[in-house]
């Protein structure tokens, strides 16, 4: 295939073809004229930050993101963060997106939940700045905010991006986060003129949800979310850096990866670029 | 048992113990010194609107809200609201719940879905004046937002509601559907400066989500949500009405009716009133 300006701009999130190892990839992207992936911790650290980082620029793919770091309640939160940064620099990954976690167990206290991103990215922001690595805070859907991530919202992710050099943290545009919030086109533009928004994410929303609703993202086109609107905005508000489809589908996991690829492309050229 | 102050507000609505019938309920709740009860259409229908009002007279029970009208996308929508608006005002319920309903079929127009709201309002809000029935917008979890409720947030609902007056036009606050939103608590204060809180309804929450989300709704202290600090903010806020326990929950529905109640009102002291 031959991309055209906005298909160069789309990168290939790890976790919409999960099980497709990387090497095989990596050469599947560079087959169908794909230049950007973003990677996920796990698989890197199996194949190694370093190794992966040079398969990929072989294959002449650009790293967009790692993900991810965050859940910041956990015990040994801090070098957990710590240690994504450094892959993320060794991998050549300019962004590490974030995921700030949810709830301690038992706890009910969603405040200090929040308190408690704000006080470790206060740690963990110049260490990622030093190491040439951008912290991405991504909101995530408020179905997820007690498990996952208390920061629901772009105007909580920009609230807790705010004291910090806009070089060092910024936020994660979402469409299957930020879909439904009223607020979120005035948001955008907030993100895009104070340069926060670190990356672009796609996936479409689509119902019933399956039990769990981690795995229920819809293929982009399939859902109700208004995915060019959203591309346009994110240009609008200036951003100019990849388009990354991140799309949990169980129905998309169990298909080869090439066809997934090709299926969200095609889609990605018809819905978003 | 002997209600105390704050057990005296406490209303069973009718779908924490769905599959009771509504003479057994009535009768039911007068047992366990219950003095108001939420009610819905279908069984009130069923049973006959002035027919329930008078069996829950008989029992000393005020009927504090009617459910639902609503769902203003689909066909014929502002008829059977005013129908609903006449059941309630036959029933005795001083407020109609109002769940906006979600996006038409196929449709990704969000921002129109949420305009049609407005215009389906303004035209019922003087009907349900006249008839002495106040409507109630209810927010739902954003995780309905396509397929139930297009208004996600409490300064979604209050925009809604700003053009009527607060007699004819009010919110619910149900702490299942707000407890993520980091505004919820300044929205409740307004909401109270301005006379707007209609209704106010305690669920917990829970996780794992079940499949389709409808019906994972946690009971009173099971979840993670500060049901005192709501009940204590709509206080401070010059609530005075019932605290409404509203609990979807398929465990819930397959104990009988007595032990639902009996489990919800001991909850309800320990972590509510």
């Amino acid at each position: 295939m031959r991309p055209g300006l906005d298909q160069r701009r789309f990168s290939l999130n790890q976790w919409t073809t999960r099980h497709w190892p990387l090497p095989e990839l990596a050469a599947g992207c560079a087959a169908a004229g794909v230049t950007g992936v973003g990677l996920w911790r796990e698989p890197v650290a199996e194949y190694g930050p370093a190794r992966t980082g040079k398969l990929m620029s072989d294959h002449g793919l650009t790293v967009t993101s790692l993900c991810r770091g965050g859940f910041f309640q956990r015990p040994g939160a801090l070098d957990d963060n710590r240690r994504a940064v450094e892959m993320a620099a060794e991998l050549g990954a300019p962004v590490l997106c974030l995921v700030s976690g949810g709830l301690p167990d038992g706890s009910r206290d969603l405040d200090g939940a929040r308190a408690r991103a704000a006080d470790v990215l206060a740690e963990l922001a110049p260490y990622a700045g030093e190491r040439g690595v951008r912290l991405a805070i991504e909101p995530l859907h408020p179905m997820f905010c007690s498990d996952r991530c208390v920061v629901s919202t772009l105007a909580q992710a920009l609230d807790l991006a705010a004291p910090f050099p806009s070089s060092q943290v910024g936020v994660v545009v979402d469409t299957y986060h930020l879909w439904w919030d009223p607020d979120v086109w005035t948001g955008i533009a907030r993100a895009g003129a104070r340069g926060r928004v670190a990356l672009f994410q796609v996936a479409d929303w689509v119902t019933p949800l399956p039990e769990g609703v981690l795995t229920g993202r819809g293929m982009l086109g399939d859902g109700c979310v208004e995915l060019r609107r959203f591309r346009r905005a994110v240009d609008a508000a200036g951003y100019t850096g990849p388009v990354e489809a991140e799309i949990f589908n169980a129905e998309l996991w169990a298909m080869p990866g090439p066809s997934a690829l090709e299926l969200t492309l095609s889609r990605f050229a018809q819905h978003v670029a």
